[in-house]
């Protein structure tokens, strides 16, 4: 089944212990879409500037995403520079030219208005509202936030939870956002606000899934699921680790028939096994040339080091 | 099997965010023995003061912790006054009064001398070399450290570390150790060191094992092993969660008759469990209470939020 994703297209410039690169192909919806078009349809919903030429259109294209959602806009595209050279785990934002994207008004194609899947990549959550409205028949929605919007768009950022199905953020927006800071009970208390169920990303120490009765239709566990990250030699760039995780995460989900508490579990082993790979080049590198082989591989390495 | 363990007997007042605590029984031999003790028989090699009384004592004896290498001398027992308030995952020291602890020269009973294991907790590598030179029939030594003796005390803990079949230490101890930010680069400059295999403890993150080809004599894995840890609604006191899980990992294999890859494995979710106990109350009150039925719940319950 298909999905849906709306969020940035941009260009990335990045330093980290590895070197340095100038304005590579990045955004949450670009690393999002690479990652899922591994295991479902994608469509992006974006908007770019043109200096985003047919070649980095093609890497989209190539893996057979649908990008006909990415609007032109006159100017330049969403350019962030960010340095992860005193520590890899917290990138340091040094520069962010929303250019295009300060005016994005997210436009959905009639073709795209029978995606099963929704996801609300880290943007506005005005914007995410206006598009989850657009798109009432889907048949799940999920999404991400980040700090900026739990600070100082929270009434706004509630309405988004309402809607969600799930939430993948990370340890410190869980925090934030509950104003608790256990780990148990902050994700109880963001269920609360809306979401059915919570995938927070603990970094290079994996993820661990929170579910409520709302989570599943049948009388499933509700016992919380924890997910391994893969040990790596190198992380290049961190860069789309989160949003290559929710890609494989939830582009497995989409291709699965139902969402069981099997699938959804097998859907975390995949989020992180395309988060592993997220990071081992710089912005889409490595993505670009993953192989599903190595997709199985690394799953079942995943299975391996954690499995008793 | 049996069990030395030598380390700390001590007393600990604390502050965390659940309350406050004067002088209740700790140190990391007391939370190693108790955890252990579930598993297998432990001795203990420790120095206290006068104002341990048979009260304390009895918490290790109800348990068939052999106490008979715990000296007396004259004076007061080590004590330590600690705060989590500021945060619940890194412990401020307050003031540290070694007392007795001081001229700690630990002497092994003649009926000690046949055991299998040894468990060097974290105490002067000079003095942990020490007790190793007079156990050297045991089958096998594990030992943990910390960073004052990795800062200040490196070449005698280099010493210490080529006598090492299993190292127990947590991740920025094998930042500070191997100068190496990456964690799996990390643990193999740390296994370059002398220990075999190295666990190395992410907190509320879980744990992980890297191994070496000196780790097990069958060809077997060299994967790591990752462990989850259980999610717990309130954490009232990290005071000893490290030495519980070294003593539930440590006390499972000493239980075993052979080290292979599959009781390794048990070995760290026995740890994980007993970490899990240890952290639901003050000082040792949740480990004195377990039960090996709620034990053996844990453990299914780590593998069920964890499996496929």
């Amino acid at each position: 089944m298909s999905i849906l994703v709306v969020g940035s297209v941009a260009f990335d410039t990045l330093e980290t212990p590895s070197g340095k690169r100038g304005r590579v192909l990045g955004g949450a919806a670009t690393h999002f879409a690479l990652a899922a078009s591994f295991f479902t349809d994608v469509r992006v919903v974006g908007v770019v500037g043109d200096d985003f030429l047919p070649e980095h259109e093609a890497v989209l294209t190539s893996k057979g995403v649908d990008t006909a959602g990415i609007e032109r806009a006159e100017g330049k595209s969403f350019h962030w520079t960010g340095s992860y050279v005193k520590d890899l785990n917290s990138a340091e934002t040094l520069a962010t030219d929303l250019n295009v994207f300060a005016a994005f008004e997210p436009k959905i194609p009639s073709s795209y208005l029978d995606s099963e899947f929704l996801f609300l990549a880290n943007i506005d959550p005005v914007l995410q509202s206006r598009v989850r409205a657009q798109m009432p028949h889907v048949k799940m929605v999920a999404g991400d936030t980040m700090n900026y919007w739990i600070g100082a768009h929270r009434d706004d950022l509630l309405k988004v939870l309402r809607e969600l199905d799930i939430l993948l953020i990370n340890d410190a927006e869980v925090r934030m956002l509950s104003g608790e800071p256990n780990g148990l009970r902050g994700a109880e208390s963001v269920m609360a606000m809306g979401p059915k169920t919570l995938v927070v990303k603990h970094g290079e120490y994996g993820s661990t899934a929170y579910f409520s009765s709302r989570s599943f239709n049948e009388s499933a566990t509700r016992k919380p699921f924890r997910t391994p990250t893969m040990p790596l030699g190198e992380v290049v760039d961190p860069t789309g680790a989160g949003d290559s995780f929710a890609g494989g995460f939830y582009g497995y989900i989409a291709s699965q028939p139902t969402v069981t508490p099997d699938v959804f579990r097998k859907a975390m082993f995949y989020g992180s096994v395309m988060g592993s790979f997220a990071v081992e080049a710089f912005g889409t590198e490595r993505l670009q040339r993953t192989t599903r082989s190595e997709i199985d591989e690394r799953f079942e390495h995943l299975k391996e080091i954690s499995h008793l």
